[in-house]
C-alpha cells in the first residue's frame, strides 16, 4: 500500500534539515543542496536500486523491472533561496514512495524498469539559467553561452559546477539517460490560485505555456518639471504606463493567457524632471504558440502608437522566449482519471511556470504533470504551502497515474 | 551706456575658466565655485564699490548712491554639475554690467544705492538644499535639519561650509542684509520651451509656481507572472501607471498648471513577477495656490480610487512643498514697459522652476524677474543656450527696468 503520510514525514525532515527562519535554503551547488541530496541517498539505502549522477549532475535512481522499458517520475531538490517546503522536492519524496511501493508490491522487479530523477538547478535562482540538468538531459541546453555567467560574488557557473564534480563541457553527455525512457510524470505544486478558487485539490497539467519575454524601451525628451508646458513634453513614463494597462485587455481576449510588466525603470528617475527614458519587460505567455503570437503583435503594434502619441520612440529587445509545450494526450487522460479517482473532480490547466518535464516532452518522451492545490498562489517563498491533507491525496493519486501509465507502458 | 557685448565676454570668459567637455562645474561649495567668485572679485577692481561675504556665504556688491534705499540685482554663480554657460552667471554678470553703467553715469553715486548680490548655493546640487543663501537672507533656512546632509563622499554640509569659512549656526546673521533693501530684481534664462514657442525673446515673471511634491507608494501583491491568472492580481504598477496618465488631465484643467510623475520603482521588480510594490513621485505646480490645493485633492482621490480598482494601498507621503509666491505688481508692470521698450513685444509667464527671487519676495521686499529665452526648453546640461542677440537684448532690457526701478523707489 501507498503510505502518503511518509511523504509528509520526509517533507518536514527535509525541511528540518535545509530551511531556516527565511525558508528553504536548497540553492543549487550550495551547501546546503549537496546535504539534500545526501540525506536523499540515505533514503536509497534499503532499496534494490542502483542510482548514479549523470554529467549534468542529475541523480538518476533505476529499480529494475521485467521490461528495460522505463517509466520515469521526476522533479528537482533545489529551491530559489527563501524558498518554500514544496517547490520541487514534494515530486522527488512523492516519486521515492511510489517506487518505493513498486518495490514492495513487486518483490523488487515491477513489470516496467521505475527511474527517479532529481534534477539539477532547475531553478536557477544562482546563475539564472533555469532548467540546467533537465536541458542538458535533452540537448536544448545553451552551456556556451551560460558557462561564464557569474552569480553574486563573480564565481562563475563553470567553477560552481566544478566544485559539485560536474564538467561543464561534458554536460551535453547527460543526453545518454534518454535511451529506454518510456514516459514522464512529475508531482508539483501548483503556485497559483486556480484549483484553490475551485475549490479541487488536484489538476492535470495540459502543458507548459509558450513565454514571450521583451526589453522594451521608450525615449521621449527629459525636461524640467517646472518648466516645461504639459502639452510641450515627450514623456516617456507615459508611454509606458498605457502600455501597462494595455497588455491587459490584450491578455484578457484569451482565457488562459496572461501579460505581465514586472519591471520598470525612469530616467532621470527624480521627482523634478519628466522622464526621458524608461525601460521596462514584459512576459507573456500561452498555451497556444498562434494566440501567443497575436498577442505579441499586438503589444508591439499597441507599443508604437503609445510611442507616437507620446512623441516618443520605441525599441524591443528580445530577452527569451519559448514554445508552448503540450503534455501528451493520453497521459493527460490517465491522470484526468487518476484524480477523479482519488479527489472526485479534476481539473485541466496549463503550467504557466516552466518545469522539467517541458524539457523531457519537447525530446519526444511522453509526459504530463499533476498539479495539487496551493494555498493562496504563493511560491518561491517561505509562505509557500499546501493543505497536508492534499498532500496525501496527491501521493494516492500520483501512484495511481504511474500504475496506470506502466500498464499502457508494456502495452504499447 | 551699456554694453551688453561685455556681458557676452565675460560669459564666455567664465564658461572658459569653469567648464570642461561636460558643462559647467562650479558646484556651490567646490574649488570650481570658489575659482569662479575669485574670478568675479577681480571685476570689481576697478569699481567704486564695496563687498563682502555675508554670514551665508553670499556675495554682496555696493554701490553707494545718494539715498541708503536700495536696488538689488541679483543671481548666482554656482551651477549644476554638468550644467550650462548661462543658468545664474547670465544674472549676475548682467548685474554686474548694470551697476557698472549706474557707476559711470553717475560718476559713482547714483540717486538710489545699488547692490549685487550673489547667491550661495542657490542649485542645491551637492547637498540636495537649494536656495541655500537666500533662504538664510530671508530667515526661511532650515539649517538644523540640513546641516547633517551629506555629499556623495560622504561629507556634510557643515563640514563642507566651514571649507568655505562659513559658521552653520551663523547662517540666520544674513538677514542683517535685508536693511534698506527696496527693491531686487533678477534676469534669468526661462529655462523652458515657452518664449521660444511663441517667438519672443523676452518675459516678465509673474511669480514662482506653487509645488507639491509627493512620494506616492501602491502596495498591490507579488505574484508569479506564469501562473496568476490576470483577474486575480493586484498589480500595483497597473494602479501607478493609472495615476501617471491621469495626472495630465488633471493639470491640462489650467493653462499654466503641471504634473509630473519623475520617478517609477517597481518591486520586486524582475521580468516574472507582478509588481507587487510601485513607489513614485508626483510634483505639482501653479501659480494659484487654490488651484494647486485642488489638483492635489484630484490627484489623491484618483490615486485611491486607482488604488481599490486594482485591490491596493496608497500612501502619500509629503517630500516639499511651497506656496506660490507672486512678484510685485508694480515692478511687473515696469518689466513690462522695459521689454517693450526693448524688444516690442512682451509676454507675462510664470515660473516653473523655483529663484532665489522668491526667497527675497517672502519677506516682503518688492522683487521681479525678467526672462530672456532658451533654446529648446533645455537647461541644467551643457546643451542649455540662449541666441546670443537675446542675451544682449536681455541685458538692455533689464538695464531699462533697473532704471525704472530706482526711479520708483525714491518716489515712495
Amino acid at each position: 500500500m501507498i503510505d502518503p503520510k511518509a511523504v509528509l514525514t520526509n517533507l518536514d525532515e527535509l525541511r528540518a534539515l535545509t530551511a531556516d527562519e527565511d525558508g528553504a535554503q536548497r540553492v543549487a551547488w550550495s551547501p546546503v543542496w549537496l546535504k539534500a541530496r545526501a540525506w536523499f541517498e540515505q533514503k536509497l539505502a534499503a532499496l534494490p536500486v542502483e542510482h548514479h549522477y549523470d554529467a549534468a549532475g542529475n541523480h538518476w535512481v533505476t529499480l529494475k523491472g521485467e521490461s528495460e522499458k522505463a517509466l520515469v517520475l521526476g522533479s528537482h531538490l533545489d529551491s530559489v533561496p527563501n524558498g518554500g517546503w514544496l517547490d520541487g522536492c514534494l515530486g522527488v519524496l512523492a516519486g521515492l514512495e511510489v517506487l518505493t511501493n513498486f518495490s514492495k508490491q513487486y518483490n523488487g522487479k515491477p513489470p516496467c524498469t521505475i527511474k527517479l530523477v532529481d534534477w539539477a538547478d532547475e531553478e536557477g535562482a544562482r546563475f539564472g539559467r533555469s532548467l540546467f540538468g533537465s536541458s542538458a538531459f535533452a540537448g536544448t541546453h545553451s552551456i556556451e553561452a551560460d558557462r561564464v555567467r557569474t552569480d553574486r560574488e563573480g564565481l562563475t557557473l563553470e567553477a560552481a559546477l566544478q566544485q559539485c564534480g560536474v564538467a561543464v563541457e561534458k554536460i551535453g553527455d547527460a543526453s545518454v539517460e534518454q535511451k529506454d525512457l518510456a514516459a514522464y510524470l512529475e508531482l508539483h505544486i501548483e503556485q497559483g490560485p486556480i484549483l484553490e478558487r475551485l475549490g479541487k485539490s488536484l489538476g492535470v497539467v495540459q502543458g507548459t505555456k509558450g513565454v514571450e519575454r521583451w526589453a522594451i524601451i521608450f525615449r521621449g525628451q527629459e525636461a524640467h518639471s517646472g518648466s516645461t508646458p504639459m502639452e510641450v513634453r515627450r514623456d516617456a513614463l507615459a508611454a509606458a504606463a498605457k502600455l501597462a494597462l494595455e497588455i491587459r485587455p490584450i491578455a484578457r481576449k484569451h482565457p488562459q493567457a496572461v501579460a505581465t510588466m514586472g519591471s520598470v525603470k525612469t530616467f532621470p528617475g527624480i521627482v523634478t524632471a519628466v522622464v526621458g527614458r524608461c525601460e521596462t519587460t514584459l512576459d507573456m505567455r500561452d498555451l497556444d504558440a498562434g494566440v501567443l503570437a497575436g498577442m505579441l503583435r499586438e503589444a508591439r503594434e499597441a507599443s508604437e502608437r503609445f510611442a507616437k502619441e507620446e512623441g516618443c520612440t520605441v525599441e524591443w529587445a528580445k530577452i527569451w522566449s519559448i514554445e508552448p509545450i503540450p503534455f501528451h494526450p493520453e497521459l493527460i487522460a490517465f491522470c484526468d482519471q487518476a484524480i477523479v479517482e482519488t479527489a472526485g473532480v479534476s481539473e485541466r490547466l496549463p503550467s504557466g511556470p516552466l518545469h522539467d518535464a517541458a524539457e523531457v516532452a519537447r525530446v519526444g518522451i511522453p509526459a504530463v504533470m499533476m498539479f495539487v492545490q496551493s494555498l493562496n498562489g504563493l511560491s518561491h517563498n517561505r509562505a509557500e504551502d499546501t493543505k497536508r491533507e492534499h498532500i496525501e491525496q496527491a501521493v494516492t493519486g500520483f501512484h495511481s497515474l504511474a500504475e496506470k501509465t506502466c500498464g499502457w507502458i508494456l502495452g504499447r
